[in-house]
This record gives C-alpha cells, sequence and structure tokens, in this order.
C-alpha cells in the first residue's frame, strides 16, 4: 500500500496503478502521535508518502533530511500512457490543496478558478499534482514536524532549505508515482520560482512549463519585505527562539504583523484605492483612537490574525528564506541562460501588469534567458489592477492564455482531450 | 523673557525682538523634574515656548489641550520688515533640528543640504524656523509627556491630533515670534501636508508655499503601511497597553520592525537594488541560517535598532494616526480646491518620478486642485531613481528648482539679498 489516505480527496483515483517503492512507508502511525501540535503537520487530511531514512534528500546546505513526508493532493485520473500529469507548485503561504477544500478553513481550493473539471487546467483530461512543498506545515516535513532523531519538533534544527531542495523532493514524489515525465508544470509566485527549477535541475522531465508572476531571483526590495516579516514573527517574546510549540506558546501577534505587511506587497496601489480607498467602516467617521477606522486597517488585521490559524510560524521564516536565497543566474555562474542550456521544455511565461513584487521586466529576463538558449517559449503580459494577486483571480486574459497553451501543447504530446469536450 | 534656551544654538538671535505675551511662559521648572524618560522630551536642547492653560489649543476631536509647549530651532536672523521667515515642516520622524546637530545622535541636521548659510534656503538671507510638531518626542508636547493634570506621562491619554492641529500649534508659535506673515511654508512628506493646510489655514500668513513629495490625502496604501506600523509597536508586550515609561519598559522589538517596514517604502526599488542588489555581506554567501545574510537584511535591521534610541513608541503611533487621518478634500466638501479658494499664496509643487509613497500622480491633483482656484503655482517633477527620500538627499535639480522660486519670490517680496551675494 502506497498511502495514507486519512480522508481520501474524491476524483483522485488514477487509473494506472503507481509503482511500490520498498522505501516508501505509509505513514498511519504518526497519527497515534498526540503531541503534534496540529493533526495536519504530522498526519494531513491529504494523501502522504514518507521516503525512508536510507534514502536522504541531499540539501544544498549539504545537510541531508531523512526521514521526510510530502503530503500531496491528486485530482483526475493518470492516463495508461502516464504523459498527462501536471505538477501544481504552491507559493509561499499556499499547499496542496489547490482545487478542494482546504481541511482548516473550509475555504475552496487556492487555486480552484484555474484547476478542476472543464476549468483551463482540466481535471477531467489530466491528472492534477499538487505537494505541500518541503518545509511547508501542511503535511510535508518542516520546521514544524518531529525531528525522528530527537523525539522533539524541529523548530529551528530544520535545516535551511532551498527551492531547489523543495523540487528535489517533488522528483521523489513524481518517481513514486511512477511518472517519468510531467506533461506541465505550473505555479504562480513562489509556485513559479519551483517551475523555473524543475526546468533546470530535470530537463527531461519537464514537457511545458508555466511560470507565473514570478522571477528567476529574488530582488532586493522582496528580501527586505520578507526581512521585516521574519524580525516581526522573531520579535514576539512568544516565538520563543523557535521553541514555542515545545512551550505550548505561538507567535500570534508576530506571524500577524509580518502576513499584514505581505499582504500589502500582493495587492496593487490601485486594487486597495478602488476596493477601500479611505472608506471608514463602522461609525463612518474618524473616532479619533487607534481603533481599524478604516475599511483597509480592518482588512488587514482580518488578513493578519486568520492566517496565524492556519500557518506555522517557523514554517514562515523558513519558506520565505528559500525566497530569498532563490537566484538561478548565481546557481549557473551567473549568467541565467546556462540554467535552461538544451531545454526541449515548451515555456509560457506570464506576468501581471500592476503586479510590483515580481513586476513584468522579472518575466522578461526569464524569457530573454530562454530566447539565448532558442528555447520554445511563449510570453503574455496580462493586463491587470490587482496586483500579485491577480494570477489567483479571475482574470479572463490569463485563463484564455492558460487554455490555449495547454491544449496546443497537449494535442502535440498526443494527450485525450477530455470525454465528451 | 520668553524662551528657555537650555542650550542655545548659535546664529538663533533675531535682530528684532519678537513681542512678549502674557500666557507664554518659560519653561525651566520643567527641567526640574527628574522623571522625564528623556531630557529632550520635557527640556530639549533647542529653545520652547510654553502655551499656557489660560490659551488651549481646539483640536479637531473636539477636545483642548493646555497647556502645551512647542520646542523650536531658528537659525538666521529676522529682517526688520519681520518679512523674511521661512518654517520648514518636518516629516514623520524629523525634528526641529532641520540645519543643526541633532542632540541625541550627534547627526547633521535633516535637511542641511537644502538649509544654511549660502544653500537654498539660505540662512544668510531668511530667518528660518523649525518646530517640533505637537504629538512629537523631541520638546514639543506629545504622548511622552507629562500631563500637567495627572501628573503622568500623557501616553494613551494624550488627544488623537490631526496635521490641522500641528499648523494651529505652530501658527501659536509664529505669533509668539511677533510675525504675522511667513515668507514661506516648506515641507516634504507630512512635512508637505502641514504646508496644505498652512496655505488653507492661514491664506494672509503664507506669501509662499512649497508642498514637496506629498499629498493632499493619505491613500488606502500609505493607511496600511501605517497600520502595520502600529500593529508592530502595539504587538510588542513590552509597549504596555501605551503605559511602557510609566513601568520602565520600551517596546524596542515592535518600534524596530515598524521602522523598518516604513523604510523600504521611503526607497524606491531601483535604489535598493543599485545600493543592495543581492550582495552578501560578511561571509559572502548564503550561511543557511537566519542571520542577516543580504546586505539589505543587515541594513534594514540598522535602521530599526537606531531609530528606537530617538523616537517615543506612542509618538510614533499618533504621528502616523494624523497622517492616516489627513485629506483635504474631505475637509471641503470633498472637493480639494475649496481649500484654496481666494488664496494669494504662490505655490511650488514638487515631486519625485520614483517616489511611490506620494506619487507624481497626488502632487498633480495638488496642482489641479491650485488650477481650479487660478492660483499661482509652478509645478516641476524631479527626475530621480531614489523614491521618497530623493527630497532629503543632493538633488541638483530639486536644489535649483529650490533656489530658484525661492529668490524670484523673494525679490517680488522686497527681501534683500545676503550680504556679499
Amino acid at each position: 500500500m502506497e498511502f495514507a489516505d486519512t480522508t481520501p480527496p474524491g476524483p483522485a483515483v488514477p487509473d494506472a496503478r503507481v509503482s511500490e517503492r520498498a522505501t516508501d512507508v505509509v505513514l498511519e502511525a504518526a497519527a497515534a502521535n498526540p503531541l503534534s501540535g496540529s493533526n495536519e503537520i504530522e498526519t494531513p487530511s491529504s494523501q502522504v508518502v514518507r521516503f525512508a531514512a536510507d534514502k536522504p534528500l541531499k540539501l544544498e546546505s549539504q545537510q541531508t533530511l531523512a526521514p521526510f513526508q510530502i503530503a500531496y493532493q491528486t485530482y483526475g485520473a493518470l492516463n495508461a500512457a502516464r504523459t498527462n500529469a501536471i505538477l501544481v507548485c504552491h507559493a509561499l503561504t499556499g499547499d496542496q490543496y489547490v482545487a478542494s477544500k482546504h481541511p482548516v478553513t473550509g475555504k475552496p481550493g487556492w487555486w480552484s478558478t484555474l484547476v478542476g473539471p472543464g476549468k483551463p487546467v482540466d481535471t477531467d483530461r489530466f491528472f492534477v499534482i499538487c505537494a505541500n512543498i518541503l518545509g511547508g506545515c501542511m503535511g510535508s516535513t518542516g520546521p514544524a514536524s518531529r525531528s525522528p532523531h530527537t523525539g522533539k519538533i524541529y523548530g529551528l534544527d530544520f535545516p535551511v532549505i532551498t527551492i531547489g531542495d523543495m523540487v528535489d523532493a517533488q522528483a521523489r514524489l513524481i518517481d513514486h508515482l511512477g511518472i517519468d515525465q510531467l506533461f506541465s508544470v505550473i505555479g504562480g509566485s513562489m509556485g513559479g520560482m519551483q517551475v523555473l527549477e524543475w526546468a533546470a535541475r530535470y530537463k527531461d522531465r519537464v514537457y511545458t512549463a508555466v511560470p507565473v508572476a514570478t522571477a528567476a531571483w529574488h530582488s532586493a526590495q522582496n528580501i527586505a519585505f520578507h526581512e521585516v516579516g521574519r524580525q516581526a514573527v522573531m520579535a514576539d517574546p512568544e516565538w520563543a527562539a523557535g521553541k514555542y510549540q515545545e512551550e505550548g506558546r505561538t507567535p500570534r501577534r508576530g506571524l500577524s504583523v509580518a502576513r499584514m505587511a505581505a499582504h500589502i506587497t500582493y495587492l496593487s496601489e490601485e486594487a486597495l484605492q478602488r476596493k477601500f480607498g479611505r472608506s471608514f467602516q463602522g461609525k463612518g467617521q474618524r473616532t479619533f483612537s487607534f481603533d481599524a477606522d478604516f475599511q483597509v486597517e480592518s482588512y488587514l488585521r482580518h488578513q493578519g490574525s486568520t492566517f496565524v490559524d492556519r500557518f506555522d510560524p517557523n514554517s514562515y521564516l523558513y519558506i520565505t528564506r528559500a525566497m530569498d536565497y532563490f537566484d538561478m543566474a548565481a546557481e549557473h555562474d551567473d549568467v541565467l541562460a546556462n540554467a535552461f542550456r538544451g531545454t526541449q521544455t515548451r515555456f509560457c511565461v506570464v506576468s501581471f501588469t500592476s503586479d510590483w513584487l515580481y513586476p513584468t521586466r522579472e518575466s522578461k529576463a526569464i524569457v530573454t534567458a530562454l530566447n539565448a538558449v532558442a528555447a520554445n517559449v511563449s510570453f503574455v503580459e496580462i493586463e491587470s489592477d490587482k496586483g500579485h494577486d491577480a494570477f489567483l483571480l479571475e482574470e479572463r486574459e490569463f485563463f484564455a492564455t492558460m487554455s490555449g497553451f495547454i491544449n496546443s501543447a497537449a494535442a502535440k504530446r498526443g494527450i485525450a482531450p477530455a470525454r465528451g469536450r
């Protein structure tokens, strides 16, 4: 048996059975551990594969990680030729619930606008996989997990990981699922960084790659915002030098401030102005106090306070660090094009006009590098005033781009259309 | 006697003696209070005027404040006609030390590039006044001051004030100095907001007005960033519901995070990229830790930690609140032009191309309103990649603009050139 399906997702049964590997172990034992801070951390509501101690993951830091587990969701069915698999990579605070209800918040999947039956990423045609990243807190091994070596929560003893490490861990999952080549790797923001690493590290295993609203390196301004967030978490005495779980505490206020600061960067100035402007709430006027007089204040406070209910503070530190460390040019002798030399992958690079976190010029740098190695690349800049978050929202032009690119490539790959379409 | 000159600044003796007012009381008594958290708060290293209890300041909140004191610096000499006075208004974290050494940090005046002998705002020609704002923490009455009513530090019992209140308090100082009309009111950022309020509230008392890198209302994004800063301060348990001084504590970490977040907004993305890029410090490579690997991280941490040595956390809350409340259109039946109807003031509006905190379109809205009432207005957008901070830096085109505008208006006003020039 391969999966520990604590609550198996509805449409997730592949029609080709995946191969068994001796080192992949089911996870039911962990469920018995009552000390887990959150059930989702060790025994998530999704499928989980554990990679045993004899096959450690070699990290960029030169440390190794073993055993480790990856939690994931699948949607649709793998075809007999195993050619229709799409890996969706999630962003900083995302998770594997790309197109199904989040087990903690009860909200719809974070990209259910894009992924689902009849959607641009059509789960009636494709076998969609989405895994919680290494370092995450929704079932894949991360700082909130219990170390098998010490029996304690990792906390800051968890090794600092990179985007490349996340991708290497995902590759283990794809091996485990018996898939040689992914039809597509798709992701936005940090998900897009993973797409680029997949295309660079596993050239033969990626038929198409769709990096959306992303960059090949993290800018000084983005590092700066992340550093503010980390300092906000670490400034909270409840963080307790990273040992808050052991001590039964949680740095709610610090993480909330971090989320508030980050959230501003996800929206455009125009979107904030249109959505909130200077509108008052409640009394409709100034209260001459420090209450949330303005709707935008109330909105941000809400974003902060709900985030802490679903996210581990140390995970936030580790994942932002991985993003800051991301620099595909530096990894390849300061020439980004080197990362893609010899690629046969078809790329579709997407940016949004009002995204100031990953502005279009960052996407253009990727396109320039791909052109330099004569890669097959489409580039689309979507007109939107919604800022970075646009990639998660209903953007008709974006969806049309995705449908067009995916369907055209799928036809070339010989993937059958969905029945009845 | 008018002034409590605890350490009188060098060139600050007007050649026309200012008039005496019965309600303006010297402040030496306060120096005897050993409980003041900082000497600069109650007995600053600058001139101070105290306005007595019989002339309370009526605030926009409908509360009154009395007694209160205003700390200020002057540079140059008032001419016999009393026509050469320039009021410089400072920004959020500024103070009265516009062109002389800061008594806490020992650094040069914050606008000493612009203000001084032979500088565009020439203290050999003009009598320059700069006052710490109401709500500040460098000698003017604010939340860090001791309430004369309770004997305790105000803290959150200090009334929430507005930009208009700050300006009304400054007007008391200008009365006290015996000046009917200011030759100019000049300020950047929040200083520019004060300039606009001066021009609207005291039309006959402002010959020229120079609002720089500012706006007539605070945008949703700017409110959002301020709210993050306030939440960071208030999230720090050392803030102690605003009573940290009484309890001998100080929310250093919270205020430091607030400053870090704000500081990012003062710089352009380009400036951050040029200044720091992805440069490592120390070991010159990733340490796979949460140390400040990147120079930009180290820089921000430094900005945060030095700020807390010179600024009161509650002052930060009050001043950001005043900025958020600022909306000159709302004050005038939602028509900004109404604020300036009938004005005879000559305006010079200045913005900077890479300022994303107060972008050029905000300045253009001011210019449009001024044009609508046929005001005399010049508008200059300065090409700069330094972001909002550009107004504080050596920007040749900006200085040329200031010199040209000031000298031309001074000639019209009949102010004599500096001797020897």
